[in-house]
């Protein structure tokens, strides 16, 4: 297996799906489907999207039959960071090397923007799966409860009051990664296996996988900011240490994030091991992560 | 029929189902679970979410089976005024005649909270109603299409260029209205005969009523504005002309506005006529709606 080329043709689909399931530029009002394509199309890793690609084909589901759910989990992730960037947020004018919405646009049109790709997320499962009414509301409620006020949204709550908060725990740290970052990429492999009619323990065995992952991207995201460069993250580095945010580099140090990382990343593999299929682009992704600089 | 009790009736079952129906306040995040409940149980008409319970009914469903339907619909509502009354938008401090989200908590908790609520909207329709997937996904399908960028967000953004632009036509009004107001009217409608199990016919004619009614509601509001007080509305009064915002006032005259909404409100009765069942309360609903004073 080529992983790169691998990676890249799952890429590809992915913004082809992009292009293809989301609203025309033009569609009226104009500067509302302009700003979600805009955000949408900038680029970036693709992880969650390709995850759900790539576990779908697990199954045998090399078609397009899974591109709506990746879509509609890139369109999620996406509204969250438009949101994340606002000024009452986070207030960052930078993301993936570009303006972020609310600079590129105004606020308004951001925040609807951010509210649109949100909607569009459930709209898109509920639209392309009406030929099997069991696989369409099993979509919807897995990504309804992932993006919730339990998991993504209420992980980033808790990561705003631990800014705020320089005496913050590891136990709200786990509350905040678990679900600001690793409910989506469990919810990556979950709508995969969901398309691939896998058997509750190969989606159970993805699940434990998809936290796993999730919580390795939070850390070495943390090591990251603390260790690299503006220019190199395409975002502003070392934000969290000039917040005196409460990070696993500052709860740990950089060894011992960089050890649970490690731990995090075998632990995942194992898990991808006990799923009977060819998880060797998987396994390998996963390792690719921990690996990453930006 | 006694109108009054039945809509006192139905309102305490929307409250009884939105405290039913809400994560608890204590979970965690607390604080963002706190501001979910603090706006959506801040009273208010409870329109959308009575039209879902009654028109149900008109189909003999009694019990429960359409409450969450009816919840769903009003976290909707009430995340597009959590968003709407943000500084960036309408910048609103007064809503039914307590402190907006943003001054009560903070804007970035009013952000999350109306994300949180939207979330839920389809969390909610997607768990409650797993006995029968294809009446769930329909549910889902037609929230997400009321509630997107080419409906409900489409209408605010249109609405806030609206304001900016003086020139804005009478086609721009009709689009903001059929939109930002009747699409979520029209879908109460909807999703009460969806849970009803009504026929194709019945939902035609009762989407042509939710499409009036919504227009009636808007030119109502608008005519309130212009000449209702601040302390009546429970809102602050006045705003659009101040704004110089385009409305069926400032476009027609007052005059012709109450004209249009009289013509939309025989309309919408007429629909309601043909649907073979006791649309009293519905009726008187419609023309109590023209009469309102707030």
């Amino acid at each position: 297996m080529d992983f790169a080329a691998e990676m890249k043709r799952l890429v590809a689909r992915v913004e082809r799906g992009i292009d293809l399931h989301l609203p025309a530029a033009d569609a009226r009002p104009a500067r509302l489907h302009t700003a979600m394509r805009y955000s949408m199309q900038a680029g970036g890793k693709r992880l969650r999207p390709v995850l759900v690609l790539a576990t779908a084909e697990l199954f045998g589901i090399t078609d397009d039959r899974a591109l709506p759910a990746a879509v509609a989990l890139e369109c999620v992730h996406t509204y969250s960071l438009i949101h994340d960037d606002l000024p009452c947020m986070d207030n960052d004018d930078l993301r993936r090397g570009r303006p972020t919405a609310h600079k590129a646009f105004d606020e308004a049109t951001a925040l609807l923007a951010g509210d649109a790709l949100l909607t569009h997320a459930f709209a898109l499962l509920a639209g392309n799966y009406a030929d099997d009414s069991t696989l369409a509301r099993a979509l919807l409620a897995e990504l309804a409860d992932a993006a919730g006020s339990r998991r993504l949204i209420g992980g980033q709550m808790e990561d705003l009051l631990a800014e705020k908060n320089a005496d913050a725990t590891a136990d709200d740290l786990e509350f905040i990664h678990r679900n600001k970052t690793a409910a989506m990429i469990e919810a990556a492999f979950a709508l995969g296996a969901l398309v691939g009619q896998a058997d509750e323990p190969a989606i159970a065995a993805l699940r434990v996988a998809g936290r796993d992952i999730g919580l390795v991207f939070q850390i070495v995201d943390d090591i990251l900011d603390a260790t690299a460069s503006s220019g190199v993250l395409g975002k502003t580095a070392g934000k969290d240490a000039q917040a005196g945010k409460t990070t696993y580099v500052k709860l740990h140090g950089l060894a011992t994030a960089r050890g649970i990382a490690v731990e995090r990343t075998e632990s995942a593999i194992a898990a991808l091991a006990r799923v009977a299929a060819d998880t060797r682009f998987l396994t390998t992704l996963t390792r690719e992560l921990i690996a990453r600089e930006k």
